[in-house]
C-alpha cells in the first residue's frame, strides 16, 4: 500500500508526522514523501524534512495525506499541489487532509459540495472554496477524510487504520503511541470562535 | 531561548515533532536540531529530518528534548547522545525526554534516584538504569521533565510552556494545535501490562 505524504514549504510538521507515525509503521505500508523537488522542505517552525520522490515522478497512491500549515496560502497561490492532487486523487482509495490541507483538496475540486473539516480559524476560507464545512475533528465522506487542526491528524489516521485494517489494529496502534491524552488544560475548540481570536490565529499562520 | 532537539538514527519522529510543534513556534525560541553529523537522520518509519548543528558544535542549551524510538538500544550502545547530555545538561534550565529517550537521560546519570516515566513497554529497562519509574504521562522533578510514550511529548511540551511562560500561553498553544483529542477508541495505558503485550511491543521497537 503506497501512502503519499505531500510536502510543501512552510507546512506544519505535526500535520505530517501525526498521520505518518500512525500509518507508516503498518507492515503493509510503503511511505512516500512527495514534493516539488528532491530538496529538503522546511516546515513552518524550522524543521526540514527530506522528500523521497517528486510530484512529477509519483503518479499514483493508495492513500494521500495533505498536511496544512503556515504556507497554506502560498501553496494555494502556487497551485502545484492542487494540480498533482487533481491527477492522483482518482487513483487513491483514500484522500485525506489535516488542518488547512483541506483548502488544497478543495482547490483541486475534491471537496465540491462535500462535508469537510479544517482548522477552526480557517473555516470561512474552506467554505469559500466550495466545501460544506463541519466543525468535527474528523469527517469521513466517501473516499475523502478530513481532519481539524494540527494534532487532529492523529485521530484522523487512527480512524483510517480502523477503516483499512479493523478496530483491533487501530486499538493496538493507539496503545503503542500511547494516545491516551492528558492535555494539561481544559481547552475546547470553539464552535463559533470570536472574531479577534480568529484574526490572532490567522496572524500566527501568516507570520510563522 | 535555545532549545536543542536531539536526533539519532531510528528515533521516533512524533517524539520529536510533538514537542517541536509546541515549543518552536514560541517567539522566544530558537530551535536547534543536533545530531552526530550534519547528514539527514532517518527516523524509525522512514522519514528523514535534517540537523542544523552537531553534538561537537552545540555545547549549551536552555532546554533539551531527547526523543525515544526504535533506535533507543543502539543509541545506548553507541553512547554518543549520553556523553553529550552529560556535558550539556548542567547548562540547561530544563532537560526533557519523551518515550525511551528517558533511557538516554538515565545513561547520562541525570535520572539517578529520580522519579521518571517512559513508554509502558520499557519500564523495566528504565528502572535497571537507576530511575524511580512512574507510570504517569508526564513527570516533573526538579529541572527534569520526562514523558511517557510517543504522543505524550505533546502533553510534556504543553506542561513546559506553562512552566516557562504561564498557563495563558499554554492554553492558547493547546487551542492553536487543536489538542482537544478524540481518540477513536477507548484505550488505557496499562498500569501493569501483560508480559506478552510487552514482548510484542518490544518486538515492534526492535524491528521497526
Amino acid at each position: 500500500m503506497d501512502v503519499a505524504f505531500v510536502l510543501y514549504p512552510r507546512m506544519t510538521a505535526l500535520d505530517l508526522v501525526g498521520p505518518y507515525e500512525v500509518l507508516a509503521h503498518q507492515p503493509e505500508v510503503t511511505a512516500h514523501f512527495v514534493a516539488a523537488s528532491p530538496d529538503p522542505v522546511t516546515t513552518d517552525a524550522g524543521l526540514a524534512v527530506v522528500p523521497t520522490t517528486t510530484f512529477a515522478e509519483l503518479d499514483r497512491a493508495d492513500v494521500i495525506v495533505v498536511p496544512g500549515g503556515g504556507g497554506w496560502a502560498e501553496a494555494l497561490a502556487d497551485g502545484v499541489v492542487a494540480a498533482w492532487l487533481r491527477a492522483v486523487h482518482p487513483t487513491a482509495t483514500w484522500t485525506t487532509s489535516v488542518c488547512s490541507g483541506s483548502t488544497l483538496l478543495a482547490q483541486a475540486g475534491i471537496l465540491a459540495g462535500r462535508p469537510a473539516t479544517t482548522h477552526w480559524a480557517l473555516r470561512d476560507e474552506l467554505a469559500a472554496l466550495g466545501a460544506v464545512v463541519r466543525t468535527d475533528r474528523v469527517v469521513v465522506d466517501g473516499t475523502v477524510v478530513t481532519g481539524a487542526g494540527v494534532s487532529a491528524g492523529i485521530d484522523l489516521a487512527l480512524t483510517l487504520v480502523g477503516l483499512l485494517w479493523g478496530d483491533e489494529r487501530a486499538r493496538f496502534t493507539q496503545l503503542f503511541i500511547e494516545y491516551d491524552p492528558e492535555p494539561p488544560h481544559e481547552v475546547e475548540v470553539p464552535g463559533e470562535p470570536a472574531a479577534d481570536l480568529v484574526a490572532f490565529a490567522r496572524g500566527v499562520f501568516a507570520g510563522r
